[in-house]
């Protein structure tokens, strides 16, 4: 089956070339795809959200860096504006470590490089498409080991959209979800809607349906009623940043499901490409979490929702303690949270 | 201070009368009366949440037992026409105890009474406007006793609206709020927008920015990260029923939070009058929850947040078990949930 990638680079004459992504802020509504040609676009493409998921912004900022370098191409600082356009790009998003991860991956080639500019881009193309197509195998393997701890007919609980929509494709928990699929097709998914953005009503339940895949959305709210009647089995999210000790920064929303999981002792999963950890920083305590528009909580499809002159404080994410957490599944294997540091060995 | 009544009897020529509503289903938009005079509006008023809140439907309830009697008055079988009428308006929603509460309060007036038809319509309205003025007070009780666990400047976090308007006036959970503003004006509010129906965001943000309470609105995926932080000092909600062992159903996700505020040490407390508890059930599990229209899971402001084909199951409450609960605030003190019971003796 050939995946259709979420986002990829075209490109065209010569060097020339665009990053395709799917305007995510138009689903369920709409499906299309926009063409981002300069940094500019690309910065405001990952912060205003058309593009979002962690593994999904690290390719978009891959193919910025391309952008920046073909912006720059007759500049006789051609190096230093790359470098300087890349990290205007990276500064988007604060949370999501696979951003700046792809960044400087990018940024190594042209530091390392004594080419020409012209090959330069060349080689930060060529990289970004290695990176496009490594991530749909990542996933996969992801799917593959992940999809060992999903039992027969077993409901799984998601939160946020972890999706195809969030990588290039596939998914990390989605794509969890989908392996299981594959070898069981009785299982069911129950999406937290995951306000504010609602990325689990408006994405997953679009994924899923659209792939015969039995979905059940409900509020975030609900998710511990359903745990208590015994109706989910596991619960599998993905993540934005994972310190060294395992303690996991997802979308907000995602620490009360675990700790209403722990509570009910229904295993919980965190599912991320091995780019997610952020071997720099030991604990969670250390990760910046992103504080976004007040707008997102008091409007819903521009309408506004709240009294007035009311306040509004909106983390985008929270950081999931080790101790709730029950295994991180990732492209080499599943490991406990203590046993995470490992996967660098 | 004299407090408008969310809901109130209004008499008019001879017997007739009209129960006076605001219009839930408007805020924050827009601040309106409406009048119902039939039976079959009054079900119909509870079931759309024109009126909502367990004290307000309570009330809803006995006006609606007036209106049954109004229009029985010229049927041969007077009485059984009344409470068959009642039980219809009871059957409107099933979770808030105090709606049978003061249904049966009125038909023990119907059913004990020899006099006349036109002298029990008298009486209804009487124990009616009883009803109306007993909620108040017990209200400013409730908050007078509930203020004392509130401590200075701290931050309050409730779910859902157990304000003013979901009683008669000044409110369970928002009459500690109001006791406690009374006593020292540094308190704060964090608001759960409590999905699907958004009473937190919609009706708690309104009524609390109107009375100048420092309020901020959080989605309901929030407060566990809040309570992390030490921002949240206090849980304070209300109830729809209350079994004898202290187990309290309430408006979903509470019991979400409930296990975020054990998990952090932070106290919870339910507010709510003794005629919310229902001394026929021993624990949470003998209380139904109503599961509601799935267009409010998956529409908002009437337009659709998620994929078409996508499955909901929708509970409109769920029960927080007695321990996860600090104490029980009510007119007669504050109670544990194993001492509930002395509330009877």
């Amino acid at each position: 089956m050939k995946i259709e990638k979420t986002i990829e680079w075209i490109k065209q004459d010569n060097l020339k070339g665009v990053s395709r992504m799917i305007d995510q802020t138009l689903i369920p509504y709409e499906y299309k795809k926009v063409d981002i040609d300069t940094t500019e676009k690309m910065y405001n493409a990952i912060k205003t959200m058309i593009v979002r998921g962690a593994p999904a912004i690290g390719i978009a900022g891959a193919h910025g860096v391309i952008l920046a370098a073909l912006e720059s191409l007759n500049c006789s600082d051609f190096k230093s504006e790359v470098i300087s356009k890349a990290n205007y790009i990276n500064s988007s998003r604060p949370t999501a470590v696979n951003l700046s991860w792809a960044i400087k991956k990018q940024i190594e080639i042209v530091e390392n490089s004594n080419e020409t500019n012209e090959k330069i881009v060349e080689l930060l193309i060529e990289n970004a498409i290695k990176l496009e197509n490594e991530d749909i195998e990542i996933n996969k393997k992801i799917g593959e080991f992940g999809s060992a701890v999903i039992p027969k007919g077993a409901t799984i609980l998601t939160h946020c959209n972890a999706g195809a929509l969030a990588t290039v494709g596939y998914g990390t928990a989605l794509g969890v979800v989908r392996s299981a699929y594959e070898k069981d097709s009785t299982i069911k998914v129950f999406a937290d809607e995951t306000r504010p953005r609602q990325q689990g009503a408006r994405l997953t339940t679009y994924e899923l349906t659209r792939d015969g895949i039995d979905t059940t959305l409900i509020t975030d709210g609900m998710s511990a009623y359903f745990m208590k009647k015994g109706m989910i089995d596991v619960v599998v999210v993905g993540a934005d940043r994972i310190a060294l000790n395992g303690d996991s920064a997802n979308k907000i929303g995602t620490y009360m499901v675990a700790i209403a999981a722990k509570y009910h002792n229904v295993p919980f999963y965190i599912a991320a490409p091995k780019s997610t950890i952020d071997s720099s920083i030991k604990t969670g305590d250390e990760i910046v979490i992103e504080l976004r528009d007040k707008k997102e909580v008091t409007e819903i499809n521009g309408k506004s929702i709240c009294a007035n002159d009311v306040n509004v404080i909106n983390p985008g994410f929270d950081v999931t303690p080790s101790s709730l957490i029950t295994g991180i599944i990732t492209e080499y294997g599943i490991f406990k949270p203590e046993d995470l540091y490992k996967i660098f060995e």
